[in-house]
């Protein structure tokens, strides 16, 4: 009997799902895994909640472990980099190894933009990508009393939720004028006022600069920024952004995209006959824009994982894109995002019209009502809505999964106002 | 110079609301409001909580006041009952006197059902309709010690926390197997258990059963069931429905629909020329069955009144349709409920398939997880969503919200799972 191999490469987000729905749809199939990485399917985003001390079972952070995969048959081969890709042969070498595939996945990830900043090879300066640098941050953590954070995006202000739970002071350096840019400026103000007015002096918040020099004899002791600020930390997470991980696919003839991640189909098929790409490597089909982005988000590499393997496994899957929802908080103020921010609407050739309203969540009179912000973006033009921001206590963040399937339908701003939502003062 | 002559009787929900966006419209117009309340532009929503205590000033009860109605030039005339219309001269009769209209908008509501129970004249039985009833049930409520609600719905568990909340001892008979039966059985029946797990022994339940006798000389003082359970009761209310106010209607020619209430178009338009109904007394169109229901609500009215006003005004605009969206709580306890459930949804021809899943609001290891239990109901041959449920602590209530625009598109399970709705594992 001649079976199927499927070999993925890649195993966080988008390969481990890929691999365990490869296994629920095709029984008899040969299933193999290889990551250069030494753990799989772990939660990247519960790092900051580990690293803070929401909870310190390392345990916590996996989906599934290594030996559960082997015992539904499938191999998982950690620190198993592959070094190249043959299409012809339907191969991928491992370790000098040839390892022949009927499917390949590419699920290679994103990894940590390095900003040119001197001294950067100093003893502890982090990125966060994988388990191992969430365990040494945990551990730097629990020594120290000042962290730098260089980017005020997601990461930054998770890890600065961790830092001030765990009693750091804290430096967040930060290149725009406010932390949060993925927001429009005035949420994202909005969102930097509060952090500053409950943070009991214990961030400092520099907008507007970037670091250009680190000090220190072995370990880092000093940061400089361009503007001349200089101060003492103990450690430092740089936390800039990713960019997709595609040297693998590019120097096998795999095409990228616009954006520079692997180019794929509503099916997740790359340009070369039974090569899939799924997750932060691969480039993403906006909803809104009816364009090409790349946004590497847990969320969306499930999503296509999940679609790949369905492909791959001869069935028929459709994956539509995306709309960059995304959510955080900072302890108890909520924000959430999704559809274009007005920059991107106007980038994307849009006439963006923006309307901020503040109000409570609920009728005054409740005793838990909690004042949320709220902005929704559409097209002067079509009237279509385009996007919405949430941010504040309570549940400002629920009230952007209620934009989320009107942005797919392409909806009216008018038809949206007619949406039968369940109303009662209490909520 | 002539002026439109806009009429409207009714002055709760879409008769206010249709007032003030005629404003709005049509500067010039004379706007009359006719009502034979003593007050208008109350939330009934807000009664209970009210009656609660969350809130003791009165004014809270409503959105806007006789004399701001008056100063925008909107004529209020308060127990003025509407006795007679006569669509061929234009006009309406009240009381005694025949006032003209150019458009008129019928918007009187739903009254109480009063089921058959001896001695329901006793003193101390009440329902819940107007400002007054609130008023007198909350001086009641702190002079009492035991309460009888009779009804199991929305207002009968409103009531029962404020009840509670203000210290007294609960009887509530429900005739159907558990309370809340708008939601699926196994979903009240989660809601039941809560309610009685949760009241300090001063809530009892009766189902299955209803109240057929009232014993007292002057006020109320006992209730006795037809399975012969007697309670000693200081005061009763009575919430077991309502019915949609159409006499005035129906005695002019008005034709009803199928359900009982007044049949209207997507433009709020009755069969007779220049008469509009909107708000509890007209019918309304289900998007998901896609048929007639009646389904009084507020949110509805709102939305109804208002696209009535902007016709009336000589512009275009259409209402859709409802889902049936509502939401309550029992203190902390929350449940929202949209679309079909699935008893309706056999009823209307569908063949339904629910999905109930008992999970934290989010990860697990964050320390404020809360658990919520969702039942979401798809038809077995189009695939198609038809309603989901949720109840729980937290925001149980909020991912109702996230079907509702997804309702209103007929989209199937399968393109509801693509939704790219944010995640974090703090949410």
């Amino acid at each position: 009997m001649c079976m199927d191999k499927y070999v993925i490469i890649g195993g966080v987000a988008a390969g481990t799902k890929a691999a365990a729905k490869l296994r629920r749809l095709s029984s008899n199939s040969q299933i193999d895994l290889y990551t250069q990485d030494t753990h799989v399917s772990y939660s990247t985003c519960g790092f900051p909640y580990f690293i803070g001390g929401n909870f310190d079972k390392e345990e916590y952070l996996f989906a599934r472990t290594v030996e559960e995969f082997e015992k539904s048959g499938i191999h998982i081969h950690l620190e198993h980099s592959c070094e190249e890709i043959l299409p012809d042969l339907k191969k991928i070498v491992v370790n000098g190894q040839k390892i022949s595939y009927d499917k390949l996945l590419i699920a290679t990830g994103a990894k940590p933009i390095l900003p040119k900043i001197k001294n950067i090879h100093l003893k502890n300066i982090f990125t966060l990508r994988c388990v191992e640098d969430a365990l040494a941050i945990k551990d730097i953590v629990s020594k120290s009393r000042h962290a730098t954070i260089i980017g005020g995006g997601y990461i930054g202000i998770e890890l600065m939720e961790a830092f001030v739970n765990r009693g750091l002071k804290v430096t967040l350096v930060e290149a725009a004028p406010v932390i949060m840019p993925i927001f429009d400026y005035d949420i994202s103000k909005i969102i930097q006022t509060h952090v500053l007015e409950h943070c009991n002096n214990c961030i400092e918040i520099i907008n507007n600069d970037f670091v250009t020099e680190f000090f220190g004899s072995d370990k880092v002791e000093k940061v400089r920024t361009q503007n001349g600020r200089e101060t003492e930390t103990d450690f430092v997470i740089i936390c800039v952004g990713v960019r997709p991980n595609v040297e693998l696919a590019k120097n096998c003839g795999i095409e990228l995209g616009t954006t520079g991640a692997i180019k794929v189909n509503e099916r997740m098929q790359t340009n070369i006959d039974g090569i899939y790409a799924a997750g932060d490597c691969a480039e993403k089909f906006h909803i809104v824009a009816r364009k090409p982005v790349w946004l590497p988000l847990a969320s969306t590499a499930i999503k296509e994982g999940r679609c790949a393997a369905i492909n791959m496994s001869g069935a028929k899957e459709f994956f539509y894109g995306v709309l960059g929802s995304a959510v955080t908080k900072y302890f108890d103020f909520n924000m959430a995002i999704t559809g274009l921010n007005e920059r991107d609407a106007k980038a994307f050739g849009f006439e963006p019209v923006g309307v901020v309203i503040t109000k409570s969540d609920k009728v005054d009179y409740m005793p838990d009502a909690q004042t949320i912000t709220i902005k929704v973006i559409a097209d002067k033009t079509s009237k279509t809505l385009l996007g919405a921001q949430s941010v504040g206590y309570g549940n400002a963040d629920k009230r952007i999964n209620t934009v989320v399937p009107a942005l797919n339908c392409h909806i009216t701003v008018k038809d949206f106002m007619k949406n039968d939502l369940p109303y009662s003062p209490a909520f």
